[in-house]
């Protein structure tokens, strides 16, 4: 059994409970008031040292954290992570373009307007953000448009992907000229055991 | 034959010269003019949509960017890269912190002190790169005080951490508070193969 420490708001977490409802795994989610300071005890950093989720626990008590490594790991053996090398390569260029590329802007913009106060002195950082998550989009939007999924088939990648880029008009982004990406998205929700997110 | 194009300054493509060197393989390393526009060229945009380097071409023409993914790639089948699922869960785990966590910071304010002019607008990033660059040296410092090696033998999440954080006092960071870190240096200087990064 899988236990997920996560926060159904956060799109890293999400990630995580889709590629598992996808797999049809059993696990059991565990929701931690981020935002109450619950990640900033001596218990949960023993489990994660950046008290950040999500993190999974083994039933053996090894941890793991980072959403992106916790999608591999989790989709071990499975359809959704290819054995071959060059294809896992892939998958791992497009889960670290979401890291560096993607989620510092999208998921970002997405936390300011949604979570901070109006007004809040972060809102200054929106039109940087803004402007650097349009250039994750337009990567994204010119290689879908060439192909239906991020690698040769769908897998991980897409999961990894997905979640922050669902929910990019929470952060003021207007996916109307990426008819590509919102085709990709549709293709996702497709796919067997898709869940929404929550909240 | 693998022909990697990179920059000798750029701790992300340090990474690969140093992997394929502690591996004994054959390549071709293309320097690549990143300051002067080369990565913006169509032919090279061709190779990386992102317009950075590294990105490593196998013989086939078939292309692979980012740093960490290249890594994982080129490791496959080596002492470098475990077969254990849940050991290289744990190295993505340390490369996915090292590009969110850490390279923003480290790498960002070494480029601002030694690439760019004195008094640039871009040094009152500093404070807060520092700041954060701090934090992630504090999660690396605790972590090596309990073992020798990021996983349980050294691999692609060392190669990974180390290109930056060997160079980090050039972006203004002291390692004198991080002992940890330090002796970890040394251990991975003194693995088979190992080069220095080059300018």
């Amino acid at each position: 059994m899988i236990t997920v420490y996560g926060m159904h708001a956060s799109g890293n977490c999400y990630k995580v409970r889709l590629l598992l409802e996808m797999l049809g795994r059993h696990y059991e989610w565990v929701e931690v008031d981020v935002l109450g300071g619950a990640t900033r005890t001596d218990e949960f950093l023993a489990r994660n040292p950046l008290g950040k989720v999500p993190v999974i626990e083994l039933s053996d008590g090894r941890c793991l954290p980072e959403s992106n490594a916790i999608l591999c790991f989790l989709a071990e053996g499975s359809h959704l992570w290819s054995v071959e090398a060059f294809d896992r390569a892939q998958a791992l260029r497009w889960m670290f373009f979401e890291q560096y590329s993607h989620e510092p802007y999208i998921a970002v913009a997405r936390f300011i307007k949604r979570f901070l106060p109006a007004g809040h002195a972060r809102t200054a950082e929106l039109p940087q953000l803004h402007a650097r998550g349009m250039m994750a989009l337009s990567v994204m939007e010119r290689h879908l448009a060439a192909q239906d999924f991020f690698c040769r088939e769908f897998g991980v990648a897409d999961i990894a992907l997905y979640a922050y880029t669902h929910r990019a008009d929470e952060g003021g982004f207007d996916l109307g000229p990426y008819p590509a990406i919102r085709s990709w998205l549709a293709r996702v929700e497709d796919q067997p055991g898709y869940v929404e997110q929550q909240t």
